[in-house]
């Protein structure tokens, strides 16, 4: 069972699944949301009380304070996502812990430290755990622990994604569908931060207004409805910003499309999401003739990519952090739920158009 | 009228429409395939004997030698293409000419040079033209004429779509779809010419063997049809030469999402045509959990982006020409048809499953 996951060559489990009757001395416990099958998360997911790893020569115990719901952990679940762990297996691949005891060898972590995993399949749904040095990262003491407990994956992806795909500087746009999602909200905040024009595409909604409201507090630009976006009035806008180099998709579908119809010549989209779970559709001439560049994003395989090296992950996280010392990057709206109620995190995670973030705190 | 595509202050046109009646002096003539609409090429393109514009100081006299007829060049006259000349126009964007004549100050030509255009638009169904320098190539004359005639859009299509988008080496493999097109059965040569295995998609028709033998004979590696690659044993396939790194996508519709199934992680599809006029359909997993990327190609916008710079269009039809001296590249079965006779040579190239192309002399 790989509940920490583990790189080198003595397995060390963040837990170890054994009976309590089994044990003969009184090994530290812990306790876990693990799910030993897939299915609906609420269902499969139970609180248990588990034996702790031992600390070992480089060993890292951290104690877990907060962890949020991703829509990638319910997937993960569900076993409908790319990425499944062996079976039994924790919960969550997000959260910020701080580190209890270290083992001899650990060189670059000390007690006190707040840490972020390096990757997913940590399983950060849980009290405590031993994990290996390597699968974390260090982050600054100073920073809001709802930043520290969001950071690793939605910021992550959105600065990821600004940056690697096209050059874009001061007055340039980029336009993006679901941009009141976790990305969606990082994107607007480090877009601006960057002087980079945002136009932002959300579904229609009761709460319309609102949520336009808040994305502009955030520095969002323009914030448009999916209707708007198929409409000739675009063009009135595009008398204002220019026409954007890159499309952040986490929808597909229509919305993809019509996004990419915006785009400028030569320009990218990038699709990290397909929420519409609809495939996109191209017309040929885009291709073609308007010469778009059609790619994917993936935040765990982009950390699994940086292996055994950590330094640009943790220079991007050096840099987040900057931004949220400036107040130029905050957490998304969250709700605070104690581990044990963890099924009323679950199912508001999973109703549509809820906006604020379950973060399940230890 | 831009009969003849010209680049710099003073126009100087190929050929200049004049009625006949309206001339005084005796200037030179020539006969070229004009279109005054966009419309059925057999309708609307009318042989006319026109007066030849002046060499003037910068002017090339080119003899055209023989023109094919490409699908681009049908879907100009249609106007249904992304490029349109200003009408009325001469047919035809590619072929092999010979300089006559040079302007004073002319300096990369001289008369019996061979040329080919370095760019669209030229209007190369005429039987003589003065162009301007800057918009020709010089050819060696010691390679077949038909190769010559038919060397500057698909055999250079092929050759950049396999060098510009996945760095392949021997061993590697690509897929491709309308493996029997001009540009097809030039991949096909260049790829084994680099020790690069093809696997070659076509339709299934009635002398499937045939054109089995014949793309064989080219140097491919597996031929399969549409059909074949939807089915289970494609694996079968993959344990005898490595999954694709860069499929090639003439077609679109349901055979680019097919051969998008097969490519390897990371892996890049093509698009440089659209034969099922259909549009491409991806799913979202595709971009997010295998990397792959979605590009496009247009040979002529290549061209134009190497303005004024030749260099790389120059180098590139010098290693195509030492591929053609090695008999490592061939022309594509032709059918040689007389400049007068052009409603024939367009009707056979506007039907489905004619392998020969047609070539018009001069």
């Amino acid at each position: 069972m790989r509940l920490g996951l583990v790189r080198g060559a003595r397995p060390l489990l963040g837990t170890v699944l054994r009976p309590r009757a089994a044990v003969s001395a009184a090994p530290a416990r812990c306790q876990a949301l693990v799910y030993a099958q897939h299915g609906e998360p609420a269902r499969v997911l139970h609180l248990k009380d588990l034996e702790r790893a031992e600390l070992g020569h480089s060993g890292v115990h951290v104690k877990m304070l907060a962890a949020p719901i991703n829509p990638a952990d319910i997937n993960m679940i569900q076993g409908t996502y790319a990425l499944l762990p062996d079976l039994p297996a924790v919960g969550g691949n997000e959260g910020i812990g701080q580190v209890v005891e270290v083992g001899s060898h650990v060189t670059s972590l000390k007690p006190g430290d707040w840490v972020i995993p390096a990757d997913a399949e940590l399983g950060t749904w849980r009290t405590d755990a031993v994990f290996s040095e390597e699968t974390l990262v260090k982050l600054p003491r100073d920073i809001p622990l709802l930043c520290a407990a969001t950071l690793s994956v939605n910021p992550c992806t959105a600065y990821r994604m600004l940056a690697d795909f096209e050059t874009l500087g001061p007055g340039d746009s980029i336009i993006q569908n679901a941009a009141n999602s976790g990305v969606g909200q990082a994107v607007i905040q480090i877009a601006a931060a960057l002087g980079i024009k945002t136009i932002n595409v959300i579904r229609d909604r009761p709460n319309l207004r609102e949520v336009v409201d808040r994305l502009t507090s955030l520095g969002a630009d323009y914030v448009i409805t999916e209707e708007m976006l198929r409409k000739p009035e675009m063009k009135d806008l595009f008398k204002k910003v220019p026409k954007p180099r890159l499309a952040l998709n986490c929808v597909g579908g229509k919305s993809a499309t019509e996004m990419l119809r915006h785009i400028q010549q030569k320009g990218t989209m990038v699709t990290y999401g397909g929420m519409a779970k609809q495939p996109l559709t191209v017309p040929v001439s885009a291709f073609i003739f308007k010469d778009v560049k059609l790619r994917g994003f993936w935040m765990t395989q982009w950390k699994k990519d940086q292996t055994p090296n950590k330094d640009r992950l943790t220079g991007m996280i050096l840099t987040l952090c900057d931004l949220i010392h400036k107040g130029q990057l905050t957490a998304p709206a969250c709700t605070q739920v104690p581990l044990k109620d963890y099924r009323i995190a679950l199912e508001a995670s999973m109703k549509p158009f809820v906006s604020s973030k379950q973060v399940l705190t230890m």
